[in-house]
């Protein structure tokens, strides 16, 4: 099977002219069919509060009213993804920004209510509201675009089929895209984040650890070695190659070629 | 050769939740293989605005600085564009938003600095800034999406190949969408605005024009039945035939299903 390569980048990245100019020599520069998905990060914040809208945050996460609904739609599947189209289009890449409302990409249903745990330590019943839990990508359609030569660039952006388009986590749409094309690729799931990939010493950015697999995990996390925030992330990892992705590598934005980080397969 | 519509909306039109609900309801029942391409309107420059950007306009066009860009950037292709797409869905109507940078659809070049009249009469040489002259339209690649379904929503923002996003007319993106795709359909396009029609009485939207051909526009021209705007939206609307376009329709956008309005050809 044909090789891809699909990609989760974070807002902070594509923010930064540097950065962004840096990411897209490196992701033209990686062989095969290949697919980018792009964060929002601050500049949604930002925007909104030039415009006079509150952000608020519970537990870390953001809630999406109907004013910042149409804050991200406008910077994450506007400003941002058209960006990174036109530029990457500069570089000969046939590029397509998408939400998950283009071509029926990616469907999700509005988050019902949520019980989260507060900073303070008490529970509350969160809205969290217009953010979508995706239901399914369109693997085909997908593969499809991708077998013509297209790189799809994916905004954090999913539709509920009713009309409304809903704010969705960026590492959902890369873990969601990856898996739906499993089946037609030989899919690597490249995640970037600050790190040069998961740390045994978070302090020391020269111990990535080079492998985990569900035994590895299962013993890092009983002895201690792999905790807090990392567990989700590599929880999601290991949900992605159960379903058919081959491998997926957590590593530095500035590393997007694979060849360094950690391998999760 | 089958039957293709391409109709050009406002930006009103689509900014108003009625006006807007209804558009999407007509263009669904339009029988056959469709694109729908929108103004920007009014909401650029109320959230530029809002932004503290200022909205200058030389004899009657917008300029579009750097900051203006990435409002409209924004506005067109993220907030109003996506919206559409995602109602489009809900209609069952496999809408794909797109920009010209998108798959490389619309292909233009900044426009050189022009010599405008000003409202004073005296003549200047005005920088519009980042605006597109359309160079070319991807009639092969949009061709082959329509015959796999799929209807384009064209939000009017075009690119250079050189990795800058334009600002181009709406009507412009209608018409070189319409010419690129006369070899592969029996196209007909349709400009929606706020008469019923050509008038022969600007006072009276009963007294719509209903065929218009090179010879009947010399004739109205002579006469001064047509005058004023409407030359050279006539003008644009010959040249499309010229190019190969079936048919140039101009009606209201509640009429968008072509019985009415005048027909150009």
């Amino acid at each position: 099977m044909q090789t891809l390569t699909v990609i989760k980048v974070g807002g902070k990245i594509v923010e930064d002219e540097t950065t962004l100019a840096q990411l897209l020599k490196d992701f033209s520069a990686i062989p095969g069919p290949k697919v980018l998905v792009h964060g929002g990060g601050r500049s949604a914040t930002k925007i909104a509060a030039q415009l006079g809208i509150d952000s608020t945050m519970i537990g870390g996460r953001r809630v999406t009213d109907a004013d910042m609904l149409r804050v991200v739609t406008m910077v994450y599947g506007g400003l941002v993804n058209k960006n990174i189209v036109a530029r990457l289009q500069a570089c000969g890449i046939n590029a397509l920004g998408l939400t998950g409302a283009d071509m029926d990409a990616i469907r999700s249903h509005k988050r019902p209510l949520k019980k989260v745990t507060l900073d303070d330590g008490t529970e509350s019943i969160v809205d969290f509201g217009f953010v979508g839990d995706v239901d399914r990508a369109n693997g085909q359609m997908l593969a499809n675009l991708i077998q013509q030569g297209i790189t799809p660039v994916m905004a954090p952006l999913t539709h509920d089929g009713q009309g409304n388009l809903l704010n969705t986590n960026a590492d959902t749409i890369a873990s969601s895209t990856a898996k739906a094309l499993a089946p037609y690729f030989d899919v690597t799931l490249i995640f970037s984040f600050e790190h040069a990939g998961v740390l045994c010493n978070p302090e020391d950015e020269t111990s990535v650890i080079p492998h985990i697999n569900e035994q590895l995990f299962q013993q890092y996390t009983a002895d201690g070695t792999i905790s807090g925030g990392m567990i989700p992330k590599i929880e999601n990892a290991l949900e992605a190659i159960h379903a058919g992705v081959k491998r997926v590598i957590i590593t530095r934005a500035d590393a997007i070629d694979g060849t360094q980080g950690t391998i999760i397969c």
